[in-house]
């Protein structure tokens, strides 16, 4: 199974030639998600050969601008170049008036349905599941109400031990039973599922972190996940202006990280007055040493 | 005086690598007028080496996005980067609401004044005026209210014929009253103004239609312009579909050129389905030689 981020812009809210406000395209089985649709994220789409009429879930983190501004043009792209398939929009509340009222100025009606489900301030909850991964929400900490995301890749089912199965002569019919975990009694012998099936692999997560100053609650909630992306908006010398525009320093976004076990770290939301994410980098590895500043076009694969 | 256009968008509602979504800058005797603020406009500005801080008059000629997405993501930039002074924006009646709403949501004050000035459908009006130049719009032929806007660089004030006057021994505190057009009696003798100053130049006029499909009103409201940029969507063979989505061929741009009487045509607003402009060019230059289609990054000196 394939799992992957695409980074579509990793700036903060002032654009920069290097650096496009917030977006990310997640691929995980198959499945496509938006996180966040700052300016100019169909256009990064476009340009680094995204199919976009694949997306079928849009997550959106909070309604500063440069992580939703894109929203609304991106589905009015989809609906010109003939979109027939629902597209379904998690984000805060107000999103739905913004996204109708919008199209309503334009008289614009698209050509498929949206349906818009908003995240109350403070929610920690599943918003898309389905058999082959989950997305879950929890709180940021930010000015306005913000939410981080987890996609989970579930796990694959158990592998049945054809060989071991055969030669102990269990009934072919027990087969997919014993794969999906149960137990069978037969002429008095307890089968067990676990002595005929290889351990399942540890589901593979990500987390989507932006935008958020440090947190405990964090910690919790991305706790074990293979790849962290934490917003890194400023480097220490300017802690104090991340704590007052609740943002985070590249030292938060790694402490974040090996408090919570995570596998890896990326970082973006770098704010424009940097040039490169050198700093960032520096500062980062003297607490977490797997980690990385992204960079837009720039695809990761979680494994 | 410099009177001028740069091209920041010249495509229609979906975007391509090769064309943004609609926006210009006029530079008219040092104003900085923006004309339309499709998606990305901002990072527009700042690949084409604008300083967008400069821009005081920013015009949207109707609610489709693809000619307003960017406007408050704009502002949000001029916010960040510290602007103090006052912006006015002139468009359709809607504009104000979306602007304060979208702002609202994001928790966002703007260190700056701007000034919303709504356009009610079918408004023939000067919207600004100064000392130096004007801009008045009028009503174009599409789905939803649209103005289109025509930019005047005010005559120069006469020029007064020193080595005449001076010979003739005209006083010099009249040479004021003459250059303002003023004739004078001075001892039983009439001055006449004519007599003592250059003739005015005709003041240098740009014309801005997008959207809107071919009308007769267009030709009176630009006659006479130096240049007009005229949106040319489709070619002839797309006529029909042109007529439904109130857009125009190149030939519709052409021939509101020629009966206008425009010194030159600029087209623009492409359809994405058209690689080039070469085909609009050959349609249109069947009627009206002096015509181009434009390019994003382009500028074109009105003269």
């Amino acid at each position: 199974m394939s799992f992957s981020v695409t980074i579509l812009g990793s700036g903060s809210a002032v654009p920069t030639s290097r650096r496009n406000p917030s977006g990310q395209l997640i691929e995980c089985s198959n499945r496509y998600f938006l996180i966040d649709c700052g300016e100019g994220t169909q256009m990064q789409l476009r340009k680094f050969g995204v199919k976009f009429q694949k997306i079928d879930q849009i997550f959106i983190s909070h309604l500063h601008g440069d992580h939703y501004f894109g929203l609304v043009g991106l589905l009015s792209t989809m609906h010109l170049m003939g979109r027939e398939r629902k597209i379904s929009i998690y984000g805060p509340v107000g999103l739905k008036s913004i996204i109708i009222g919008q199209l309503d100025r334009g008289g614009s009606k698209l050509s498929f349905q949206i349906h818009v489900e908003e995240i109350k301030p403070n929610t920690s909850t599943v918003l898309f599941e389905d058999e082959k991964c989950s997305v879950r929400c929890f709180p940021l900490s930010h000015s306005i109400p913000t939410s981080g995301f987890v996609i989970e890749e579930k796990s694959k089912e158990p592998k049945l031990m054809y060989e071991k199965a055969k030669k102990d002569g269990i009934l072919i019919e027990y087969y997919h039973r014993l794969k999906k975990g149960e137990d069978i009694m037969h002429d008095g012998r307890l089968i067990l599922a676990e002595e005929y099936t290889e351990t399942k692999s540890k589901p593979k997560q990500y987390a989507y972190c932006s935008d958020s100053g440090y947190q405990e609650l964090t910690i919790e909630n991305v706790e074990g996940v293979d790849v962290l992306y934490h917003e890194a908006t400023f480097v220490e010398v300017l802690k104090d202006r991340a704590i007052a525009t609740y943002h985070s320093t590249a030292l938060d976004a790694a402490n974040i990280a090996k408090k919570s076990g995570a596998g890896k770290l990326l970082m973006g939301h770098l704010s424009a007055r940097y040039e490169t994410g050198d700093l960032h980098l520096k500062e980062a590895k003297t607490v977490f040493s797997n980690c990385q500043v992204v960079k837009d076009g720039e695809r990761y694969v979680i494994d």
